[in-house]
């Protein structure tokens, strides 16, 4: 899903390429995929099918980025990775546009896209972390199935039309029913109890705000919704802010859209933010259980901002600062 | 819902019943329902409806319940009210029975039964609470569209056909599509940005703990689930307390199941929940933000132990406890 929305990404925002080259696995290798009202054929996936190009967009598994982005850095190309594989390594910034571009200047070839809960969390903490100091962060998730891959979103579908027609729904991309149902796993265990997913959310935004003392709690769940990943936040600050400054502040934040007006039934849903771009803010509160807290809720669509809209931006920003390979910008000096 | 599902309890527990009354408004009035294999013909509503009525169990909106819950307590039965109308007054007890039973004794005719939401909360909480201290709770819901009635789960039922057929969903009774979808809102708005569920949550848990100024707080949001609340919630507490030691309390609380073993895709999900009794609690973790906290994820049935079942066991409770009117306990005496 985040490969096709990354060619419909490059050609919405008119992203200066010269040639676009689809590499998959041998399975796909040989098929079209449209681009820009023509059609890629895609090549498949070896070392020298990079020959040549300057910045390489992986949407892979974990395993296959290990493999292949060091060996296509290492032939001059900038690697974007959208696989959790290089996030955490030091010598890999992890960068979302609105909060920490300036950590692009020091890649060594590989640059990290992060998690698609991780992203529009930090989008929201960035300028509120500016205002008012930033010191806890608790957070509940409301991801849709997307975030999982395309087989669960057939296999929501297909448990719709199951439900739908009465009959049983099939469960087997996901360990439990998903259509009807919440599901608070789904994701590898990790440590303390904690999935792989909380894991993932805690340590990437401390690392994309500079804060690796930031204290941060979370809680994964999986809902019955095709894109869009909901957050419920409640975070605590150092300063003072009302709910009406925060609010101001995100109005005037990077990517960031104010949708909260209760009263008119206005806030942010996975349906109506599935297919924008931007991080929706809405539901904001003064947190009344704590001296200087917030509560709120994000939606953004995890598959744009939270994938591949977020590395389309990095590759943009790449080129806007400068930093393609040495071998890059001399070829196209 | 709440109604027809009484009955059921009633049945399913062999409450000691002479004569079960089904009490509904005109619009219903004259047909039956079922009753322990027999069928119940539907009065009218009307003062004379509960003459010679012990116990009334009202599961109607705020509006009827206002006027004729004093009225029917009036008439010597002692009610027990399902609406929000009676729950936060000082002279009407608001009561789960593994929580606050004593509280029953202080009635003046009518018992309140607290919040979907908040019953099971405070199930959880309140051995928590004797065991190490709670200082501070932060829940975000995942709550079913039972909660807002039957009719908002028809609507799920034909936005979901109208899903499965490629076809545009319907909506009416909701401010926004429900399937595929979650929303952060549909309650009506109070104070501080905050709807009345969530106030609800806050006051009457705090009510039910005894706990008047618990720091408190919550986010509501609903999802496409029909019968099933989920909630993630963290807990500091005043003593250390181990997630070992919280699974341990909480394996020999009254009315909790412990379902928690995320290795074996073991964790409380609405789906499985549905129809059952009992709070359960799962993705137990310390919360390594905060010196002395935990995270957890409960489901609880909210048309049983969130409504009718807690409803239910206040009868028992209140018979056993001798507390009916008094008129009541000398014609039975």
């Amino acid at each position: 899903m985040v490969g096709q929305e990354i060619l419909k990404v490059l050609a919405e925002r008119k992203f200066p390429v010269e040639k676009v080259v689809p590499i998959a696995s041998e399975r796909s290798a040989g098929s079209t995929l449209p681009f820009n009202g023509s059609e890629l054929k895609i090549q498949q996936l070896s070392e020298d099918a990079f020959d040549g190009i300057d910045i390489a967009l992986f949407a892979t598994s974990s395993d296959v980025s290990l493999i292949y982005a060091p060996i296509v850095a290492e032939k001059g190309a900038l690697v974007i990775d959208l696989s959790s594989a290089w996030r955490m390594r030091d010598n890999v910034p992890l960068v979302v546009p609105e909060v920490n571009p300036e950590d692009l200047r020091h890649h060594e070839g590989i640059v990290a896209n992060g998690n698609c809960c991780a992203i529009p969390l930090a989008v929201v903490l960035k300028p509120l972390h500016e205002k008012a100091g930033i010191e806890r962060v608790l957070v509940s998730t409301y991801q849709s199935a997307s975030g999982a891959g395309r087989a669960l979103v057939t296999e929501l579908e297909d448990q719709t039309k199951a439900i739908a027609e009465g009959s049983e729904p099939q469960v087997s991309v996901y360990p439990h029913q998903l259509a009807y149902n919440v599901v608070p796993g789904g994701w590898k265990p990790d440590d303390g109890g904690f999935n792989e997913e909380e894991v993932k959310i805690i340590n990437e935004t401390r690392k994309m705000l500079h804060l690796p003392g930031l204290r941060i709690v979370a809680t994964c769940v999986r809902v019955p919704v095709p894109i869009g990943h909901g957050e419920s936040v409640f975070v605590e600050t150092r300063d003072p802010i009302s709910a009406e400054e925060f609010r101001t502040l995100m109005s005037a934040a990077p990517g960031v859209v104010v949708e909260d007006d209760p009263e008119a039934k206005l806030y942010p849903t996975p349906n109506r933010v599935a297919g924008t771009d931007d991080v929706y803010v809405g539901r904001i509160r003064k947190d009344p259980s704590t001296a200087r807290g917030l509560a709120m809720w994000l939606v953004s669509d995890n598959i744009r901002k939270g994938s591949a809209l977020n590395a389309v931006q990095l590759a943009e920003q790449a080129i806007e600062m400068g930093v393609l390979r040495k071998e890059a910008s001399q070829r196209h000096g």
